[in-house]
This record gives structure tokens, sequence and C-alpha cells, in this order.
């Protein structure tokens, strides 16, 4: 059975409070939920984890290392600033796919750049909640493959 | 029932004969028909086309208007050039996704500005042919919400 | 009688759909027919015409070498990113203005530079419909002195 | 009766002194004298300044918020220097157009940004002399729709 | 007992008219008062002026040298533009503080550069008509140290 | 009773082994037992506090939305650095105000760029131990108001 | 018989009306005869086309593919700008080499960048008419080797 | 008898208060009486102003063009930022000197352009009250040849 | 008895996990134990420590000020994005030097750039792990004189 | 019988050391044999010289003024760093080549950019070899016409 | 008796032939001759040489540190790229002047930064051959005081 | 026995005349004593060169390139403009490692970016007289390995 692994950046706890222009809907709490659901459809096994702090994500993409077979990150605030989360995604060899439930490009400038984006197989950017089952969807594709 | 136009853009006729470590295995043909098949699965009426031609981008576009519920634009190489498709994607008024093959931000610097992300709803970028169906299960879901 | 040609790049075709607090109330129709009215009462031969392509534009430019006095050209979506214009500009040796309807200054960053200002003229900007028969105006003393 | 204001910037008084290929052949006074003409014709009350200190052209603009309808101004050498004259010209609500009579975007690079731009209705630049009497009219009908 | 200057800059005679989002509610002559109230409760000699002019801006600083313990300067658009304020600035020797009403950096991009920060001791803004008066407080406390 | 928290960032531990030059004289215990004396008088709730870790700044931030007035924020060296702060600063509707002893202007380049500059209400810079007063009185103005 | 396809890009085909210290002497007829009778002479098999279209550019590339041993291509105004033809050189895979009449160096900013030259074998530049001729010639010792 | 005019810029007035090390130790009256005595042993009618006002400075320009033979100016604060001046200096026909008493290449980096230099003849820069003197030998050799 | 501190930061405890033609061969445990035969043999007290997180590494610098001679830092991903780090080690007045195992230079560009270089002592990068030994060499000796 | 300079730059003393791939497989000393025999065949008297030493080659130039019709240039590394070259190159008044065996668009950014392209008649760049033979019948083309 | 060295960089030995309108009609052994002139006439011993070798310049200011008084050098292309020639002027203690004959702000962009002027204590550029003596005087005034 | 070659570029012959805060206190000869002691102690044959000229340097390195295992190149002034010396550095392919003898990142801007770090396999910054040896040792053991 496959395990996927889905990281939560800072701030995105309190995503119910965040412009619902921008975020849609959801609390991060009913994403969740999303995702545990389609996981049982497609009988896969999903961890969905939130840290505010860029070292203990660092340390969660580690222990991945030899317990998942893909990673969906959503990297939040530290997209645009974290070489260290990045240097950890490249130690993690399976395949990953990077996250945003906005669309970056339509924001400020400084959003307009990822750290991240170099090291991943794929990106999703604007779907908002629909993002991340499509993520899964296609994550489980790419580690079928 | 819905009618979703799938518009790839300059030398994506030729996708057979590009690098598959960026862009996968298939040719244009079979992601066309994989693309039909999920169409039919999941009951829209899709048109899948294809142009070397700026204007004629545009062009098409204008015709979705009236005709159409949600625009796919794999806009290849006027992904980075093309003000007159970005404007033409502005008078689009329902849901649009634009989609990359390749991880853009692996490649070459000058591959890393879209003019047409500021002017879509989501972005999908390296996740190969698998991207298009991930894109018409994500376009799908956005015009019935 | 003086020969006077107006072009229109892409997107212009659809002018009604776009946003009136930047283009004005009028359709590129009315414009047209507004644009005949001056060129009537002033009596010069007015030709307006519009194309979404940009080799067309470019060969239309060529055409109005031996047939026409002066030229007015809105370029649209092509100001900013064709150099292709801005050489066939060149080999026309009449008086030329460029034409925008909207204030391109008041927009995106990368609306404020035009290939095509160092190669005309005059520019006329922001004026909405009424630059069109302002430019007339001019265009036709240009022609005079 | 409509009033207009028409502000000329630094060195424009010896604007007969300057380079005609770029400014056209007539002195100021006769630019005056034209404007004044046209004027009459079409029926409106003309006031036409110059002066060569900013902080007097910003207060020639407090001065109009009450007593005119429209300004036009050609900002000379402030154009590309001052912040103080465009927060000047936020504060006037009527019409507002930016005039030069050379086309700045054929001359130094430095010439090529305008703070003023962004917060005028229009922009007038390359028609010499036509430049003024094309403002007058096109600001005219400006204030009347 | 100590005496202070305030300097306001150009357009500020009409703060009255300007964004009351950005400026607050209080006209220039609502905030002097406030001013000679607080000195006077502190006891301390106020004198309030503003002016339009880049020049006499210079010049009252210049008299400020030998009749002042310190100054508090609303340098408006010549924040952006003006070097001659920032060498005066320089050689009156007192505590001075720079002040905005506005929060200069939720602005457009120009307004994020001051050439008159690196020569103050302190720098206060978007407290709007609040800001006055805090910086009287602060620069008394820092003339008394 | 209004509550107000003031939010101290990396090395302010060690303020009493800083420069004091940029500084001043006082350690962070000192300034707290400022504030808190002033908090006294004027009859707000304080609270004061520092850290260490960009995280855990942002975890302070979301503690306090629903159990604060306002924030005073002395960012540190994660002004120049944190995405994640400002995005947690945005989910806080109260007033803000960002405070820096030194002045930042008067510095090396990078200290120069503020990412929580244009998500707070007021910016207080260079005011030494003298600003964090000055901020509780400006903010509690803010909260009345 | 080798086969080799020479591509002129937009605004050649009025070679004869450009500015000849920049261009030289030659229409595009006359350069067109002068690299006919080479071919004659080293006894290859040669096609000489014009197009004013970048996509038609795109699709003369794409037909060259398992027809051609070698592309001479002079882009003119679609160097600085197209990505599409740039892409579709990349698909073919003999030898490549970009030639212009001018010295690009010698001229404009915009003109030094090119989109091309990092995937075509060679490039000559300012060798006027002549350049057409040494490149065949070169592109001929290319395919040989 | 030549007339040569040297103007000086904000500021220098307080010469005399000014960094010592940069502007050496001469107050502008010593300069001027320093002028006056070459002038009187070269033959030469010397004018020797001083303004804080940029307008006035243009303007100062403005009368020299039919009176004065060369122009000597020390812009100060002006040299980078007043386009005004600059094209007030494009009018005056005769020899122009710009001149800094500091080496302005040794100070701050906005001081390392100048809007005047060119547009002048020659430039001396860093050799303090010295090159007041220097510059008037110079200039007069100018005038002569 | 000299103390030296090593600082190792983020990722590197998974070092034997990255790319060897970079880093080398041997795993942090190995280096760790290297240096702990150097430090036997010179006589030195040595501490070898790791973390991933950045306020975590400020701490350990501050509890370094009384407690050792010299710091030694590899600060891996933070070198490129930390501010906070660096004003840490501004505070320790002792022998610093900046260590990374292999040449940032041959790199991506982002890691060309260190905000810490500017406040250490000494550099050492690409030396793979005899950096670590030389680094302690190096140190000893700077403590020394 | 006219006469052609050969001048080599840096390092192409030990070319056939270089990277085959880039260069190409000839050494020095056969490429110029090659240019002999080709100079015999077309009758020309021709000079093949290298240097390492770049005001070697500012003084081969100064002598080839009046000694040479033509000269070929191969600058190597002096091509982006030789402002002394360049300024040589401009003395010379015949026909000029500038000739890289790589193609330098194809490598690292700095190569990018030539200081010599301005000053020269002609660039041929990436034919390697047969870079030189070419050049010789170009440039002697060149001085015939 | 002072002595004092001139040295003259790359391509001045050919002054004669550079263009007339930038560096004067004086060939370099002219102006040498009158150079000698003005140090005869005011008592100083004046070396005059020239090179066309960057590490020969460096060596020419090495031997000049214990003979000479001061140094004028005309840098001509070295000015913009050697930082050799600027560490070797860090040496030389006594007064240093950079010179250029024409106005380098007139010219190329690249020749308005200068590696020199940061070094020396004055510049004088654009008086032509006239600046040689104005700077043999003006260095002769700096070693008296 | 292994050969190693150190390199000193220009202005290090004079060493002992620089500032000592930035280079310590020895002269070269002082330096190279100390080498050769550790040359002795270690058994390696040591050679210790300085030239001030560019292309002597790359020529050193071109004889090294079959006489030495190793080579530690102190580039100077030259670190910062020369591609030749890159050049000949990546024709030598035993061991390389770059010396400052200075912390080159503590200095002005232009000393940040070196042509020579992306070519050699490590870099030894700031460690002033002590960072020869230290790079002896460093480079002795790459080449035993």
């Amino acid at each position: 059975m496959n395990k996927i692994l889905i990281i939560n950046g800072p701030n995105l706890n309190l995503l119910h409070l965040r412009d619902k222009s921008q975020y849609g809907d959801l609390s991060l709490e009913e994403i969740s939920n999303d995702c545990a659901e389609v996981a049982k459809q497609i009988g896969i096994d999903l961890t969905f984890i939130q840290s505010n702090i860029e070292g203990e994500i660092v340390e969660e993409i580690h222990k991945a290392i030899d317990n998942y077979h893909g990673i969906i990150i959503n990297p939040a605030g530290y997209t645009h600033t974290s070489v260290a989360i990045r240097d950890a995604l490249e130690l993690f060899k399976g395949p990953k796919i990077e996250l945003h439930l906005s669309n970056i490009f339509k924001r400020e400038n400084f959003r307009h750049h990822s750290f991240i984006s170099p090291v991943v197989d794929g990106i999703i950017s604007g779907l908002q909640a629909n993002g991340y089952t499509t993520a899964i969807l296609a994550i489980n594709n790419m580690i079928k493959t």
C-alpha cells in the first residue's frame, strides 16, 4: 500500500481566517478530511501534517525518506525564503509535488519566486482546496509509473 | 453538458520528437485520445486543438467566449512572449487553467516568467501527460462550483 | 486626396467586451464609423483595419508604403513584444502615430515599455475613442506640413 | 464657459532656442497665440502660464482646483524628477493631459520615465506645437462627457 | 526652553483634500493646533511651517541651525527626490525625526526610497496625525538626553 | 481594559551586548520594565515577550488574534527574511506597529527592505528604547479610535 | 546530394528599402540568386524562403526535419522575441547557422540578445550579403564532417 | 574682456559648516575672493553667485546665454536630481565646466551619477577650493581657442 | 585549554545521503570523529553539534559567548537566508570561521551570496571533510595570536 | 597583394588541451597551417600570431595599422574584459572580424558580452576551426569591395 | 624640488590617430612637451611615461612610491577594467589625480564607471590637452599644502 | 615527491606596505619562508612566485600543467577581472586552491565576485598569512587522495 505525506507550512493552521477569495472556503481540517476520503477511495495510506517551524518541516521530510513513497508540500510562506527545506526535499528521491491554494502569480512580486519549484516534479497552484485531491491523484499515478 | 476547450501552442504537434525526460513518452495524439476517454467518463464535451500561430490562438480563444465553459491552455513557447494571448484570455470569463508538460522552473531562466499565469485561475506544471487529465478533472470541478 | 491607414492590433475586434473603465464605451465598429465621419469632414481617404496576427500587420504596413501618406497604429498587445512590427514601421517614411485607448502607464509594468514608440512621430494614450479622431486630425496636419 | 489651464515647465520660456528637430519651429509665445485662437473658436476660457520653479507649479495646480475644469501640463524637465507635481495633480479631480513637444521615447533613457503619466488621463507626445491644440480639443471633449 | 521646528513639505497645505484613508481626517491647521497644545503641555517652544518649494525648505533648515534644538520634517514629495534637503539636514547637528502621515511602504514603489532617512535619527511613518504629537514627545526626550 | 502584545525577535534577549551606538544603553529587561510602567500609567494590560524562533513568533501572533487589541513587533533579523511572520500579521486585524531600535536606513543595504512594513499600520525606527514607549502610546490611541 | 534550407524572417522581403549602411546594397532576390549560384558550384540542393509570420517559420522548420540536412536562418525581428522558433530549431538535429546581415552589436540594446543563438551551432553577423554565401560554405563543411 | 559666470548650488552658502575632510577649509566667501583675485590677474570679468532654488539656477543660466562667454557650475545636491538645470545648460552654447569640491566617487552611490556631466565640456572633482581657480584658468583657455 | 564550538546547520545530519561529488564520502559522524582526534592531538576542548532549526542555532551561538574561544560554523541552507544567525555571530567576539563542504561558487547562483561571510574572520569552502580539520588548525592559531 | 593579420588571444597556444566538444579537434598549429594553405590558394599574405598578454595584443594591432589591410581577431578571454584592445581596434580603419571557435552563447553568462563586437565589422562564432578559413575568405571579399 | 610622475595608459601612444573631436588636436609627444614647459616654469621635476601593459603600469606606480611626490594618471582603457592598478595606487600615499582627455560621460555607458576614481584625490575629465597642464598646477598645489 | 606551485598576483610584492588590518603583519618574503618551512616538514617540493602581469600568470599556469601536482593561487586584483587566468586554470587538471589574505566579503562590492572561484576546488579567504600554510596542508591532502 503506497504511503503519501502531505506537509502544510506556516499559517495554514489558520486557513479559515485567511482571505477566502484567495484560499477558498474550506478550513485545513475540512481539506484534511476531503484528502482522507480520496485516500480511502484509491487505497493509499495518507498522512496530513502542519507546522509553523522551518526546521521541523526539514525534519519531517528527513523522516519521510524511508517511510513514504511520495510527498505533497504546501510550503506557504517558506516557499520564498527556505533553502533548508529545498535541500531537505532534494534528499527525498520519490515523486514530489509543490502545492499552493492561491495562484501565487496573481499576488505580490516576492511570491512569484519559489526556492522549492526546481527540486520537485510537479507544481499545482490556484486550484484552492481542489488542488489537494488533484495532487493526491497525480502523485499516486507518478508512484505507479 | 459542459464544454471544455484544450488549446496547445507551438511545436506541440511534434511532441513525440521533443526531449522525453522533460515531456514524457506520449505523442500529442495519444494525449488527445487519453483526454477524450476521460471526457467521456465524466460526461463533458471536449475539443482538443493545436496551433503554431499566435494570432490563431488569440482567435480560438475569441470563438470560445460564447461556446465553451472552460479553457485549458498549454501555451508552449508563447507562454513567455505573448501579451496578445494574455489579453484574449482576459476576455474569457469562465475557469481557465495554464498547463505545462515539463516543470518550467527546472529549465532556462526565461521560461520561469509567464505572461499567462496572472490571468488564469490555476496552473499545473511538470506532471507530463498526466497533467492534461488532471486539468480536465480540476476544471470540471471549477465549472460545477 | 491624402490617404491614411488605421491599423488595430490583437483583441481590438472584441473591444466591446473589454474593461470599459480602461477602454471606454464604444465598440471598434462604432469607433470606425466615427473615424469615417471625421475623414469625410476633413476630406481624406481613410482605411480602417484590424488583425490578430503579428505577421499580417507587418504585411499591411508593407503594402502601405506606396499607398498611404500616414499610418495610425494601435498595436495593442504587440506594442510590448513585436520587433517585427517596429522594423516594418521603420520602412514607412510618412508620418506615424502610435495610439492607445487606455493610459498604459496606469496599468501593469510590462505595458510601460513600447517597442513601437521610438520609431513613430507621435504617441497618444488614454484618450479612449476620442484618441482616434484626435489622431486623424493630428496626422492630417503632419502630412500637410 | 469651461476654463482650462495650460502649465509649461522649466526652460519652455526659451523654446525658440531649443533643438528645432525635437521641438519644432514655434516659440512659446506663438504657441500661446495659437492656443488662444483655438480657445476662442471653441468657446473656452484658456489660461497659459510658464514657470521654472517646481514649487510654483505645485501652487498653480493648487489654485486651479476650484478655478478650472481641466489642466494640460507640459512638465518639461520636471516630468522625470518631480513627485511634488505628481502629488499636486492627484488633488485636481478634473480631466488632465500630459503633453510633450518632442517624442520622449526617441531621446535619452532617463526621459522614458514620467512621474506624471500615472496620474493624468491622457498623454500626447511628439506632435510638436500641434500637440497643444490637439490637447485643447481633447480635454474639451473630456470635460463635456 | 527647548525650541523645535516642524517643517511640512509640498502639498501638505491641502492635506484636507488628500485621500483620507492614507492621511487621516485632520487638516494641516488642525494638526498644527494639536501640536501647539502638546508643546504647551510639555513646555517647549514650537514653530510649525509649510512650504512647497524645495529651496525654501533648504533655507528654513539653514536658519534652524543656530535657532532650534530639534527638527521634525515631513518632506512629503521631496522625500524621494531631494538631495538638497538631505544635505541641508546634515548641517543641522541636533536631533532630527522624519515623519510621514501615511505608511509609505503600502504605496507605490518609488515611495519606498527616502533620501532623508539616512541623515535623521528616527523615522515615524503611518501613524497619521498622531505621528506629529508622538514625534514631539520623542524629540523632546532626545534633546533632554 | 485594552490588551497589547509586544513581540521581540531574535538576538534581542542579548540587547545589552549589541552595539550601543546603534541600539542605545538599555537591556531588554530594562526596556520591559519601562514599558510596564507606562502601561500602568495609561491603564492597559501589556505582555512583553521575546523569541529567537521564527515559527514560535508566528504562533504567538496566532494566539494574539482573539486575545489582544494591538501588536507591537520588533522583528529584528526576521524583518528582512520572514514571509511567514508577515502572513501571520495579516491574520491579526487590530492595529500593528513595526518597531526598530536602530535607524535601519543607516545600516547595510539588506536591512533597508522589510517584509513586515506593508502589513502593519505604522513604523517607528531609530528612536532606541524611547521607541517602545512611544509605540505604546501611539497604539493605545489607535485602538481608541 | 545535401539539401540546405535558408529561412528569412520578417521584413527581409523589403530588404532593398532598409538602411543600406546596415544591410548592404543587395535586394533579397539578388542575395537569393547569389546563393543559388554558390549552391550550384558546390553541388548542393538549396531552398531559399521568406516569411513574415512567426508560426509559419515554426512550421517551415518542422517540415525541414525529415527533408533537409542543414538550416541557415536569418530570424530578423523574431531573433529577439521568439521562443517558438527557438523550440522548433531544437527539434532539428542537423547543423544550424544563425545569420544577420548587420552587426547586431552596433545597434539598439534590445538587438544584443538572441533567443536563437544558444540552440544553433554557429553565428555569422555583420558580413552583409557576403554572410549568406559564407554560411552556405560553412554549413556544407559541417554536414560533411 | 571675457565674462565668466560661476554658479553655486544648494547648501554651498554654508560651506564653512560642512565636513572639512570632504570640502576643505575655506568658506564660500573666501573661495569667491580667491576667484576674484585670479580673475583680476588674467583679466576676465567674473560673476560669482549662489542659490538654493533649482528654478532660480535655471533662470540664472538663461540670463547668461547672451551675457557670458563661459559657465562654471557646482550644482551641489542638484547634480544628481535636476533635469531642469541640465536642459538649461544645453541652451548655453559656450564652454561649460562642472565642478565639485569633494571627490564624489568616494561618497554615497547616488552621488556617482550626474545629470549634468553629459552636457558640459569638462568636469573637475575633488580638488577642493583649488578646483575653482583651476576651472577659471581652464575655461579661459577654452574660450580663447 | 582552548574551547572551540563547531556548529552544523540544516540537513547536515543526513550528510551521508547527499551528493558525494559535492560533499565527499564521509558521514557527519565520521567527520565529528576526525575532528575529535585532531582536537586531542593539538590539545583543545572541542564541541560538535548539529541543528535544523534557525532559532536553535542562534541560541547555541548565544551560549557560546561566555563559554568558547572560537566558533566554526557550517550554516548550510541558512547561509543564504539567515540574518538572525548573522546578528548572533556579531555578538560573539572571538575568532569565527565559516565553512562549506562543497565549493558554493560551482553551484546555483543563490548559493553565491552568504549573509554570514561579512561577519566572520575567515571562510573555507570546497575542501570537503578536510575543511573541518583545516578549520580547527586555523582557528586554533587565530586564538593563540 | 593583400595582407591580413590573424591575432589569437590568451590560452589559444594550448588549444589542443581545451575541451574538444567546444573547440574542435585541431591544435592552433594545425589551424595555422590550414589558414596558410587557404591564403596561398587565394593569393594573400597572411600572418598568424598568438599572445597571452593584453598589452602585447594592443601593440600588435598598433603595428598593423600601416602594415595590414584586414584583421581577424580571436580575443579569447580578453573578449569580455578588455577595453584596451577595443580602443586599439578602433584605431585600425580596415575591415575587422571577431572570431570565436566555440558558440559563446551556449556557455557561461559572462561570455555573452563582448567589448570587441561593437568595433568590428563582422562576427563569426561556433564554427570551430572552420571559422578561421571562413573568416579569411570573408575578409578578403571585404577588402576587395 | 618636487617630483611628479605622469602615467599614460594603453593606446595613448597613438593619440594623434584617435578621434580629434573627443581627444583634441595634439599628439602625446606635443602634450609631453607642453607639460615639460610648465614643469620648468613652476620648478618641478616631471617624468612623463606611457605603457600599454597593465602590469607595467602597476610596477611604475610601485617604483614611484619612494621616488615621487605626486602621480597624475590617465589610465585610458584600464580605467574601467583594472583593479590591479587601483590597488597599486592605494599603496602610493601622496596626492593623485585621474585624468581623461575626453569627457567620459558623453561616451558609451561602460566608460562611466571608473575603478580608479575612488582611490585618487581629484579627477579632471574633458579638458583635452589642457587637462594635463591643469593637473600639474593642481597637484603642485596639493603637494605644497 | 609532490610538486606544488604557489602563484601570487599583482601588488603582493609590496604586501608589507598594504593595510595590516586587512592583510596581516608579514611581508611576502616572510610568508614565502614560512611556506618553505612547512613544505620541508611535510616533504613536498614547493615553488613560490609573484607577478604583476596577467599574461605572465597565464603562462606560469601553462608551464605548471606538466610540472606540478597542485596550484595555490592568490590572484589579488585579477580575481575580479581576469577571464584569461580562469581559462588557464581550467587547463590544469590537478587540485587548485584560490587564496585571499583578507576576507574579501568584508570589502568593496566589486571584490565579492571572483572569476576564479568556479574553476578551483577550494577557496580560503581571510586567514591572512596563516591561509598559505593552511592551503599547503590542504592541497597536499587533496593530491594524496
